[in-house]
């Protein structure tokens, strides 16, 4: 594919006009103000339109969009404890394909070409993803209460199948991390043994952390220091590791999260919604630590529009310091593509540079909400609606477009989710 | 116009499903479960459609679309005295008129049937405001810095003309309400007299009130008392007053909104995008004040997308208070409706039943972020997209539908304000 003559945030991060971009093989081949040699397939007339890098959604549950919706206006543990684990108690392969595929749906509708997953059936959903043609950092959720060894989990089984059968599957789409899902789900030989497995497969690791204020205060309570320190005493930040949430961060946590190369996922709307507090995200990249944007589930968004949410990320932590200053649009955009790119290990992705993997999002910004342009980078931030993405392209390929996805049957998914849900319900 | 089979919410804002909901005159007619006889004109079908009151964006500032994406990421002071102050003194009828058009075109495209404007060259913006079909409760921004009488102001020359003309006009589409912009920027007197001009026309009034602490702190100190006291003690508050943004509210503050019958307009993106703090919302509506929406100009927002900054205001202040249960989605949509309705004045809006104004809009719910529907309410505040608005219609007149407006032409309209936001910018 050539797109002709459109507007493209460059690797900078600043915008340039009237270029062309050839694509070819599933890689931007090509960029400039010419007009190429060559066969290239369809021409993209790119009038009104600018190509951005894709968004990476570096934190989530995608199955549960099945639960969107599901108690709202509780306090978080009555939030999990009534509604959220007795439907997760009743999970199953048809519901989490359901589930999975509805949320990819709508991740590509507004430009998410890759996400960070951490839940269960993971088999299932490695499947449904490939069929996809989304990228994914898939790992399978790992809790231990019983003080189990980690290598007598069916997490631990699963992860030896996962790593085995879909790591590196669909021409790299695929990957497969490890997990620990929080600090106060595992024991400390959990953690040792999962950081020993991440290292001795070359895995990444995908945790949460400091999401809540009683959460970070009982690890300390418990091991007489914050997760942060914890995780890393524990050896499990010595593979690249992305740390969801980090609300409660305190002063020596920033310096481990930069010494050890952790990426944060920053969640801004779960975090609003379940009333865990707002993170300290512009001090993190003023300490010059990775920090990538997540959605976190449907259940405690209520959606997967990341074009809200890096609106949101651009405008709340404002709010939260005081300081009209931070997190400019161009460190917002970067945010949610390219450091996502980096904490999923996908150098090769989430900017536009000849060379990268044509993981690419036009955007209509030709509309009433985009003018008058003063400052275009600005309007794609803070004015442009999910619903202007009218095209998402993985590795070359067009999964969205103008309403109609390439690979996913969509009346069919949101049929299959409203009656696996329903399904499920009935048995509450 | 006769709704067939439609979702519909109700005065109790609880959803129905499946209702015949016929309008004639400009009004709702009939509500109920079985088609009425009759000749309605179109019959239109409700299958995947809700219906649901139009939203009442009560603060704003509409011609500033002019000015959107101009100055970011600059502290309050320096974004107003370097970036909006020198380019609205070159305002005029043309560039105004194609800001308020496109401010009015965006609006009803995400749902908005009424809006509370403050601004300069209002004859013009009520010229625009009359040809949309929108309803508007537009008020001439009062600044009195020399110690000018207000009597010998342009403003008040404005308001005698704007009352006698255009208060009332449209079948009483458009209002006319009376305006200090705020404490800081007027005299004691200015105010004695605006309360008294607005008692002896039997006028609303619009103000700012405690958006900063700088602001809240200086009235303290210039006067003995918070924003509020002040006002109330000038005598402001005996006429129906709406205050936008009420951020820095004290304890006394909350008794006095609520003695007075003063509405709020919460602003939450502007007030997270100036740094301006988060207003104490949940408290305003335990305490019973009418807590109304704004989005503010798009200067600071950056649009006036209403179905965005509703969700907004059912997360953020689950974020500020730490509370998750504090405003339900059915609190949030009745701010977002009837109380914005109320703050203007308009009892026969802002709810849908039988008798009431024809000011509507039915959303798209049949959308992937809108499945499954386990609470459909609870979908509609957090999942839905402003794009999910397919029709918008004011006195029963269809004024959007389906990426059309009726009464605007929307790429002139887009024409007209780069073209004039271009000559403005020439002159600086």
């Amino acid at each position: 594919m050539l797109f002709e003559k459109i507007s493209v945030v460059n690797e900078r991060f600043e915008i340039e006009h009237d270029r062309y971009v050839g694509i070819r093989d599933g890689r931007i081949i090509y960029i400039g103000a010419w007009r190429p040699s060559g066969d290239w397939g369809e021409t993209y007339n790119g009038h009104g339109r600018l190509l951005m890098p894709g968004l990476y959604n570096i934190h989530g549950h995608a199955a549960m969009t099945l639960l969107r919706g599901r108690g709202e206006n509780l306090s978080l543990q009555r939030w999990l404890n009534e509604k959220i684990f007795p439907f997760e108690d009743k999970l199953n392969d048809r519901a989490v394909d359901a589930g999975t595929r509805l949320a990819i749906a709508e991740m590509l509708r507004f430009g998410t070409v890759s996400f960070s997953d951490m839940y269960f059936f993971c088999q299932t959903s490695a499947k449904a993803i490939l069929e996809s043609g989304i990228k994914c950092s898939l790992s399978r959720g790992l809790t231990v209460f019983d003080g189990s060894d980690y290598e007598d989990t069916l997490a631990y089984r699963d992860n030896l199948d996962l790593l085995k059968n879909y790591n590196g599957a669909g021409d790299g789409r695929l990957k497969i991390d490890l997990c620990i899902h929080g600090e106060y789900t595992s024991s400390p030989k959990v953690v040792e043994a999962v950081a020993r497995h991440a290292k001795e497969t070359g895995s990444r690791v995908h945790i949460h952390m400091s999401e809540t204020k009683t959460e970070h205060e009982a690890c300390k309570a418990r091991h007489g220091m914050t997760p942060a320190a914890y995780f890393e005493a524990r050896g499990l930040f010595d593979q690249p590791t992305t740390a969801a949430h980090c609300v409660w961060l305190e002063d020596g946590d920033f310096e481990i999260l930069k010494r050890k190369g952790v990426s944060v996922a920053a969640c801004p709307v779960s975090n609003m919604k379940l009333a865990s507090g707002f993170a300290p995200v512009p001090r993190m990249m003023e300490m010059g630590i990775n920090v990538g944007l997540g959605t976190d589930s449907a259940a405690s968004n209520n959606n997967l529009n990341m074009m809200q949410d890096l609106a949101l990320f651009a405008l709340l932590y404002k709010g939260s310091t005081g300081d009209p200053t931070v997190i400019t649009p161009a460190q917002a955009l970067r945010a949610a593509t390219q450091n996502g790119a980096i904490a999923q290990g996908r150098t090769d992705s989430g900017v536009i540079r000849e060379g990268a993997r044509a993981d690419l999002v036009v955007l209509n910004i030709d509309q009433p909400w985009m003018t008058p342009t003063i400052d275009l980078l600005t309007n794609v931030i803070y004015s442009a609606q999910g619903s202007d993405v009218c095209l998402t392209m993985v590795d070359g390929k067009v999964l969205y477009r103008d309403g109609e996805y390439t690979t996913i049957d969509i009346e069919k998914v949101k049929y299959e989710t409203q009656k696996e849900t329903d399904a499920i319900l009935a048995q509450l």
